[in-house]
């Protein structure tokens, strides 16, 4: 490493400790000085102080001449686990999923499992109860270097990203799979949406439905976004009008209320004909309003939803699901997160990989 | 701490790192010298020198002295993610669960993440996959301090203890719920498994069973020899005879092998007339076995099972079930792990708390 030679010099036993070996020699605890505190007074961003306290090549000598001697002068040190995470790997991964009663992410996370056992990690299941509130407290907590890396499926609240943004920049490379962040330059792995949206409306299309609900389980999330322009696409593509009035913005974790929304639905006098649930427990209580109300489905009216549900062919009447390879997207986003570990440079990969979801025909949308 | 005053001449710096202050001043790393190490020197056990060096009560003055002055001559210096576990608090806690693809489960940990959110901890949760070597190498993974306590139920293959045993002598907590380790001293909230095991084959022989299988998950776990009695003692008072035939020893994690166990039974001349599922998949898999072989649910065969399927009352037919309160369940356990926690000394409740289930009768038992 000819360039941390270079500052041999000037780099104190503290600082031997994070530029060069893998053993702790010496720790004087600075609580107050951290990299934020280094890249405010430095004036630089909180990930080129962080880079050049790895030496990173992407860090021009002057810049690291500069932080390692404020870092010196004010004895930082660097989190011990953080520490820990960089040199001595956690061997650990985090998953951050909305919820696990969904088996949707009960098998994506099956999948990621399976290859982080191959590659002999643990995995840490984190759930943000669809809050964004706790979203950002884990982030937070992950940057303390529990883990090497992180599979996110954002909450249906979460609409800004700078605790994702400020994980990454610590060193942790971030993977998102199905409910996905657009605008952080990461890995990401979803499902075609827009088209899955599309066939299912045209399906119910098919099978006479012409006052189709879209039932949408959060504004912010562009799954529920692309799934909602293909609904629109296929009605548009068929002639039938749409009818904003159809279109119900559920709560990500109100299921209280959503289930009053759905039996308000139903109840009024120029009801749907047809429901397209964008998630699954939409449709479980679509189900039951419609019991509650005596509506017959699919006679009068027919459901639809994304689901993973393993119970969708024994329910009464079978659900017509739109199916995700729940399984698959959990296995490809691992098997990204570790190409991107597995790469000595913090380039981080931001390699998108599309999966196709299928339309399994089943009773709830009759013959 | 008089006890500790005592000795102070004697500890060295490195030693004082641990017995007094919350301030970390020196760290010599030498990583060949741990507790074992110590405790095989010294002939004690491991969790002597553990308490010894923690200042427990429990240990004398003597042993105490004996334990330091080897730790300072061989400057043991604990493990800086499991000291930071103890002084610092990692203010996070593990749940380690066989699988998550089951409503249990998932009810549980949020019962348990609604204390833990109160108690502004960070939940892990851990997937044994039911899968011994998985469970033992997590219980290895936590014993490094990255949590403070841990919650768990173990794994359909788990029969020895010894690696959950370690764990808690390195100062971590363990509360078990549902699958319970009856010969570790701990904390434990159960359901009334014998009782609902007795009263889910009196309900099946109620409604006219005479050959009632029953689909057991395990042999090590205690859920299901609890709830294997129960239904024999049903049996028993009602005067139908036990044909041993009709106990299936299920695999915990193949549900092929399952599947087809359950096929072949329900192929068999004398076949059952009533399926008592010990777990939910196993009352899944039935109803598939059942559609397989064109045997209809209640009328050739009634179906009942321990599930809290959210579907289970849109099933065709709707399952009866013997449903645990799964949420408060978490929420026990979790509280009872808190208040070890919140407890100054080392001296963890192995208190037991046991919550009842309900039948709830729907269709697949007929009327």
């Amino acid at each position: 490493m000819p360039v941390c030679r270079k500052f041999s010099g000037i780099v104190s036993e503290t600082a031997q400790f994070f530029i060069f070996g893998t053993t702790i020699s010496t720790i004087v605890t600075m609580p107050n000085v951290d990299l934020k505190r280094l890249a405010k007074e430095l004036n630089l961003a909180v990930s080129t102080v962080s880079r050049a306290l790895r030496d990173s090549y992407e860090i021009s000598a002057e810049t690291k001449q500069r932080v390692f001697e404020l870092a010196r002068k004010l004895n930082y040190v660097p989190n011990p686990y953080a520490s820990s995470l960089r040199k001595q790997k956690s061997k650990t991964i985090a998953v951050v999923v909305p919820e696990i009663a969904n088996n949707f992410f009960a098998l994506a996370i099956n999948g990621i499992e399976s290859i982080a056992q191959e590659k002999g990690y643990h995995v840490l299941i984190y759930l943000t109860h669809e809050q964004f509130s706790r979203e950002e407290s884990i982030a937070r907590h992950l940057q303390s270097g529990r883990v090497d890396g992180a599979l996110v499926s954002l909450s249906g609240e979460t609409s800004s990203f700078d605790h994702l943004n400020d994980l990454k920049q610590t060193g942790v490379p971030i993977v998102f799979f199905d409910r996905v962040c657009e605008t952080l330059n990461s890995g990401r792995v979803t499902t075609n949406d827009f088209e899955s949206g599309m066939v299912a409306a045209e399906h119910l299309v098919e099978r006479g439905c012409r006052k189709i609900a879209y039932l949408s389980i959060s504004n912010n999330l562009s799954i529920a976004s692309k799934r909602m322009d293909g609904y629109l696409k296929a009605l548009e593509k068929a002639g039938v009008p749409h009818d904003p009035k159809l279109v119900l913005q559920c709560s990500a974790n109100d299921n209280e209320a959503n289930y009053k929304a759905i039996v308000n639905l139903l109840k009024k006098k120029n009801r749907p004909d047809g429901i397209f649930a964008s998630v699954e427990k939409l449709a479980i209580l679509s189900y039951q309003a419609c019991e509650e109300l005596k509506l017959k489905i699919p006679e009068d009216i027919k459901i639809l939803g994304f689901s993973n549900l393993e119970t969708a062919a024994w329910l009464n009447p079978s659900l017509t699901t739109i199916t995700q390879p729940a399984f698959e997207i959990g296995k490809e986003a691992a098997a990204l997160l570790f190409k991107t570990l597995e790469k000595k440079s913090m380039n981080f990969s931001d390699e998108k990989i599309m999966l196709n979801s299928k339309l399994i025909v089943r009773k709830s949308t009759g013959n």
